[in-house]
């Protein structure tokens, strides 16, 4: 097995480390030393000059000890020749950081990678690219941007690099930290097949995200993805499924993107959870990580603003959650405590006074949570309008005291939907609120839509795992 | 007509001003003051003492002189005796901002809204509410929030005071200003068709977002709408289409909310838009303020990240846009200035250098405009991802400097799409570049989806402009 090599190798080759060591501390010999990577790094250049340090050399072929690793940053005319000396130093892994190969579309390019394909063939190198970012493992100290240094149960697979940058950017604010990320670009050898088959045996990730253009074989990823949905979800976002965006991931990847209805097929049969955008896989990160099986699709709503509750019926129920009405038991507790002019049906409008503190949100709360008829709950805040209606943002702080203090205590999920504040005043007092509720465990989403979507893809997941283990079990 | 003592009332009675300074200067009162309202403003209180620098009155008729507008603010109870004496005092419009009528569900509040009704129909007094926020509006210098101070094209009408003020606060950071603003709640007398017939008068309102529940004549909502669309755009989320929001919305406001099928056939015979999320109101309002209309659906992407490319083509395919190969000869353009790895289909993956002020950026921009088969460019930029690689954010605005001259020129409406930075070395700089787009009249929005719709949408609108315009000539 190749996860050592690529994940924590030794040694690291940088093949075209530049010797203008400014240019090369944004480069890759300054990321991986700033990123703190232990093992030994060789920056390969024909000048053989010190770079940032450390002693270069003209050829990995005069490095002395052993290479695990190489990072190929050089004109995709020169990559065949280099890897070959690669192959023959015994380097276990490639990772090809240059483009203009198979995705120019050109002869020269589709060449260049042929003899790039023959290579791995004919020797025992394996290849990650051309035209990819990398590998990102903090525990290996690798990695392909100024990501957290921070690791956590997510992995990532993907085939575009600037989407992986986004997606791990967009989760580091949202609770979701990463074990290890892939981008693998074209795919000439290793391609998300391969790195889901780590990846599903790798303790350390509990989930997995994925972005794909194509696959090569389409049997053989499915199989992988299934064997992989027993142990842990993967979330995949297929793209290149419209005529236009399939040609644009030819373009990109060179991927064969198949049709939607063989990956319609796929993702009923594997159980995979299907997503549309980069961030909706952070989000369905969130609700994997941050919020415990429920045991049906019965939800109440409890938040400040009454149309905002409208709304979130309504989002909630097209997303195919169940807004259930309450049953009159609850309904008179929630009329026993709810003043006037508020909302006691399912959703409920709750006010929070002008501090944001009222005891009315924990007791609501209570009493829904109690209903054998509701199995998870989701809860608004909506601190914008109170800000602007001469509220102080730091009231935000009372309700989220609150809001933690139920969730400690109470045997159903709870989601928090709590919109990026758009006004100065109250910007980073919501996104500490943010931060406090992740802390706390409490999955938390930016929008309705987000936390509806992500929330009906979890039950699905579980409703799968269940019909599956049910199988097993006969 | 009551247009200028609903947005510009020359004197304003707040019924309920609190003798508590404190309490008031976050009160109707200091709202007021606040915003600069210049008219007379007459606390009422049974206290009578001095609020705010201001002399009070016990009732309303101890004010000698006339009283435009009154804002209640005080129990339900107390409303209809202290709404018949702003009606003997020949009061034009009141403001019930109080809540615990109708929307109760309970008898005394359905009462007491009953007996609320009687007064309008028996006296000359005109009702805005129960139960909402009331009026906003800059020029008249009458708010119910911290709200910007400046005018622009827009109006809302909504039944929501929360939505309201989340639609007019995400409108400020996105370049759209409003002249008027109207939450009017319950609806016991003045309700959104009212509003829209006032508006669609307007000559300071060029486009209007509504938020309805339910509408009380549904055939005069559809005229009013019909002869509005003539003038200007209608945006419209109707809520309350499923069970568990109809009946939310009964709670709320106790409208009666119509079937998805009714609602279905209005938008289809008036051409008003319809949009799911308050949010996206604001993005179709961007639309529609800052992008001239395009010839037609076929749309040309070009950005930085192949993988966004084919997000971005994939998510304006689904929207009903026609993301269209290149002809030979545009590609053929293209390469000559795209560097190899990089894709020159549509989309178009531009490498804008480290510092982001490549000239590709420009001239690849100018070849897909000068194309007869393009109809509308959408650029991305994902800072983001390029400040994770080493880049500095200022590099951002390099391009926006190169969009914003490309734009100028340009004889072809243009759309950005820059997500707000997930990083806090970025944030503040993104910031930037979008209100340096939006001075310079360029429409950005903050993803493919929201952009893909909003522009979709826009097309739509003036498709149906062109095809009524095309039956009135005939």
């Amino acid at each position: 097995m190749i996860t050592k090599e690529i994940f924590y190798p030794t040694s690291i080759a940088v093949i075209g480390a530049s010797s203008d060591e400014a240019k090369e501390k944004e480069g890759w010999v300054g990321r991986l030393l700033e990123f703190g990577y232990e093992g030994k790094i060789y920056p390969i250049n024909p000048k053989g000059a010190r770079i940032l340090g450390l002693k270069s050399y003209p050829s990995v072929r005069d490095v002395a000890g052993t290479v695990d690793y190489a990072i190929f940053n050089v004109p995709a005319s020169l990559v065949p020749n280099l890897l070959k000396e690669c192959a023959d130093k015994k380097v276990k892994v490639a990772h090809i950081f240059s483009s203009g190969f198979k995705e120019t579309g050109k002869d020269e390019g589709v060449k260049l990678e042929q003899e790039v394909e023959r290579i791995v063939r004919e020797t025992d190198i394996r290849v990650i690219g051309p035209n990819c970012v990398g590998i990102h493992c903090p525990e290996g100290r690798v990695t392909f941007a100024r990501f957290p240094k921070r690791s956590g149960p997510a992995a990532l697979v993907s085939q575009t690099g600037a989407g992986a940058t986004r997606i791990v950017t967009y989760a580091s604010k949202r609770g979701i930290y990463f074990s290890k990320v892939v981008s693998y670009g074209n795919a000439v050898d290793l391609e998300s097949t391969d790195f889901l088959e780590l990846l599903s045996e790798d303790p350390e990730v509990k989930f997995i995200g994925c972005y794909i253009e194509g696959v090569k074989d389409a049997r053989r990823f499915a199989n992988v993805v299934k064997n992989c949905m027993k142990t842990k979800p993967v979330v995949i976002l297929k793209a290149g499924v419209t005529e236009a965006s399939r040609q644009a991931a030819v373009s990109h990847t060179g991927a064969l993107a198949g049709s939607e209805q063989v990956w319609q097929a796929f993702f009923k049969q594997s159980g995979a959870i299907r997503v549309d955008t980069l961030e909706e896989i952070v989000e369905q990160m969130v609700a994997l990580q941050y919020i415990s099986p429920p045991k049906g699709r019965r939800i109440g709503i409890i938040g400040r603003g009454g149309g905002p509750g409208v709304i979130a019926a309504e989002i909630c129920e097209k997303a195919g959650l169940r807004v259930v009405p309450f049953t009159p038991k609850v309904r008179i507790e929630l009329e026993r405590i709810i003043p006037a002019g508020s909302s006691v049906g399912n959703p409920v409008e709750i006010g929070l006074g002008r501090a944001g503190a009222s005891p009315h949100y924990a007791d609501a709360f209570e009493i829904i949570a109690a209903s054998p008829y509701i199995d998870l709950i989701l809860t608004h805040l909506n601190p914008d309008a109170f800000v602007q209606w001469g509220g102080r943002p730091e009231w935000l702080h009372y309700s989220i005291d609150t809001l933690i203090n139920i969730f400690r205590k109470l045997p159903k999920p709870v989601a928090l939907v709590l919109s990026p504040s758009e006004t100065d005043e109250a910007r980073d007092v919501v996104a500490e609120a943010w931060a406090r509720c992740l802390d706390a465990g409490l999955a938390v989403f930016r929008s309705y839509e987000a936390a509806a979507k992500a929330i009906s893809k979890l039950i699905q997941y579980h409703e799968f795992v269940r019909s599956v283990r049910g199988m097993v079990e006969k």
